[in-house]
């Protein structure tokens, strides 16, 4: 895939090594001398990743990688750490200023390709996912209460796929000091029945087993809808570049050598734990977005938004077919004076109640609607105008036989007018049928309110207006 | 990456050829041996690739292929048509069918390796804005107007990078046969300055160039936020099996040989195009999905969950840095006599009027929202009570200095009664500053509506209750 890269480092044959060789590969390169640089270009220049030396003058690479992954503008860019020394220190040390990788110099060139195309193209399905105009304020009011929980990485449920119980028993110790809740098990086969019937934060897959392979584990994990986004660690015998590239190009998203270091384990799962859930949570703040956008707060009933699309596709299928719908509209009488009366939150009150009535006696293919602020519809596919009125009695009398409890303990009686109509599914769009339901509303109001009503006049005779609302 | 693959041949040696080749590799792979099985699997096994046989008995290749970009449930599956044959009319028809790619026996496993690859990438990329719980008619209701028109592959806007003026003359004629509108452009440099400023919904790049890289301006493409999108669909000298790969896993979408046939090159392109215009369309029902789920529909104006959340993270930045936080609650004198007397819409004319004037006459910092019925309220950080008065005062000046015109042409003069209240920012939470707010309101009311008011209790004589709305 390609990706624009950010070379930073103070000696410049270095950059210019790095630059020939990326370049090369399609690469799009851009360099940096210092920190403060890279930080100006990590910010303008949107770069993918950051190759970013560790010891440099001035500002050194672990100052520079706390600030990107600080920055909101910037914490997306993936930095890999490049240190001429494999100390385990220096790689904690890189692991908790939030570096994604580490290098040792000479940079092995396999090796370097294969983390950069798996890093871009885990990027690329965040990337997909960030928020442009909206801010992570808009995130904070659609997400689900509880959703805040998922910033830190700790606390996570992880399956160990580890055939050598003393090796398992080591890692979930280490594992249990950041209190993550581990599962061991021995066999891959059994690893997927476990993962149907549970939800995991993190998979520990060693590619050390015996006579299975681990890797065939991690490509079947990527393979399935339901644990395609699962964070996958794999444990990789020291030295193994072949299996850790191939797994890197499977789609796992970080690995670790053996022997295995705790402190690196640690940094790592929480780095791997973190990102799971800050995509989760994205994942889940679109889903729920759309269900806000088209239903109303405080009712959960579908909104006056969907509801006109709704109207729309049913009469364009009624039409097809050849088949009757039918439209009840209905409201509380003298609403007003409910909130008036009986202080704030006793019309919401009602307004649930009935909510919940009219669900309790449709059919699962009508669709109730609130589409106004006393007002409701219901949309009767397949029904001609008889059968909604025996419908709309229903409705009406479910409505009314018994008070309503409100919040604060008091009940208290109301009444519903109803008017019904049968859409003409040939001539009508969605203002006309919606006209239609307005009118016969309109009759059981004259008619001293109470009451399911249906347009006596003639069809033609129906003067069409424009919508209520 | 790894991808589930479904091989379907009726040959069964055939199908274990690949079979072997495709799970060496990793990728997990599920067979059928004709048409109808290929369907069912595809349907409940949910492949990411289908390596599909154009010779079979009974049901053929096209049939199968059809039928699975006809149904919604397996439409985003990508198809890769195997021929023994390299028949031009055969490509045709299995593009027209709907197919991804075609492939010819013998097939090579490096162009094979890179198709799937390619294609399971764009597929993921796709696979992330797929609406699990909603329907498509969500997407119609969050959807522009507009947006519908695409659902088709022609009347593009294409940019052509090409220095053979004869040839390129030779593309832009085919390509006006769908009614693309074309833009030549014989340089790399040119094509990204014309990239930034408008908008294409695919670009051509030949890879014969003389001088210039076009897999160059590809990867330049995919690395830029603007132009990541797009796409991109390359022509190739006949046999370059290194450049077309090269291109695949750069992020290409599509590739010709030469010499370049016109049908060829119109269905490619439409398949593109329409493609581009889905996803373009999925992308922009997100973004508008929040947008709708934080807005009221019909002023604009913030709602109030969005409001709850902003008040919120105000009172925390104002605590922490020690700073005042003013809100004006205010609602519309009498505004139920207005839709009573004034017919169906011109409450809503004068919500959105109301908005209109509150938004013109508020700091930019200032938040406006629509909190109820025909409750609004301003959120002033920053501002003391003594400021948050002031403002007041101007916004009330500007809602009655004019009357309100209605849809109809009629005018109507409305008065509001407004209420300030400076919150705790200590001791408050969210619902007891809307208390203040909503305190402070009733104290217009009492005065006789039409003015400003502020709470005259000592500050903890307020009792807080549950909040309006």
């Amino acid at each position: 895939m390609s990706a624009r890269v950010l070379v930073v480092d103070d000696v410049p044959h270095n950059v210019k090594l790095l630059e020939v060789r990326l370049t090369r590969e399609y690469y799009d390169v851009i360099t940096a001398e210092n920190g403060p640089r890279a930080l100006e270009l990590a910010r303008d220049r949107d770069p993918d990743i950051i190759l970013l030396d560790v010891m440099m003058p001035g500002m050194d690479g672990f100052e520079v990688c706390r600030r990107i992954k600080e920055s909101p503008d910037t914490s997306h860019i993936r930095v890999i750490m490049v240190t001429s020394l494999s100390d385990r220190s220096d790689r904690l040390r890189g692991l908790e200023a939030g570096a994604d990788d580490f290098l040792t110099k000479p940079v092995n060139d396999v090796v370097l390709f294969a983390r950069i195309e798996s890093l871009v193209r885990l990027k690329r399905a965040m990337d997909e996912w960030r928020l442009r105009e909206t801010s992570r304020e808009s995130l904070d009011a659609i997400a689900a209460p509880g959703d805040a929980l998922g910033t830190d990485g700790r606390g996570a449920d992880i399956l160990l796929v580890e055939d050598n119980a003393p090796l398992a028993a080591n890692i979930e110790a280490a594992l249990g000091e950041d209190d993550h809740r581990v599962v061991v098990c021995a066999r891959c086969d059994e690893a997927l029945k476990l993962l149907e019937g549970r939800d995991f934060d993190l998979v520990v897959v060693t590619l050390l087993l015996d006579g299975q392979d681990g890797l065939r584990l991690c490509s079947q994990l990527r393979t399935t809808e339901s644990t395609r986004h699962m964070a996958i660690l794999t444990i990789v015998d020291e030295g193994d570049i072949d299996r850790l590239t191939k797994g890197l190009e499977l789609g796992v998203n970080d690995s670790i050598f053996t022997p295995v270091d705790r402190h690196e384990l640690l940094a790592r799962a929480r780095t791997l734990v973190h990102g799971k859930r800050y995509q989760d949570r994205l994942r889940a703040s679109y889903e729920r977005s759309i269900e806000m956008a088209l239903t109303d707060g405080l009712t959960g009933l579908y909104n006056r938004r969907y509801f006109e699309t709704h109207l729309q596709t049913l009469l364009d299928r009624s039409r097809a077919a050849g088949r009757p719908l039918s439209l009840i509209m209905l409201d509380i009488d003298k609403f007003k004076s409910i909130n008036d009366g009986h202080g704030h939150g006793a019309g919401d009150d009602v307004l649930r109640e009935t909510a919940r009535r009219l669900n309790a006696n449709v059919r699962t293919f009508d669709t109730v609607a609130r589409i106004g602020g006393d007002e409701f519809v219901i949309l009767m596919p397949g029904s001609a105008l008889d059968e909604a009125v025996a419908a709309a009695e229903r409705l009406h009398a479910g409505l009314i036989e018994a008070p309503v409890t409100l919040a604060k303990g008091e009940t208290l009686a109301i009444t519903a007018s109803v008017g019904v109509a049968e859409a003409d599914t040939i001539g009508d769009d969605v203002a006309a049928s919606l006209v239609r339901a307005d009118e016969a509303l309109y009759e059981a109001k004259r008619r001293g309110r109470n009451c399911v009503a249906t347009l006596a006049a003639v069809e033609g005779e129906v003067v069409l207006g424009a919508p209520v609302g």
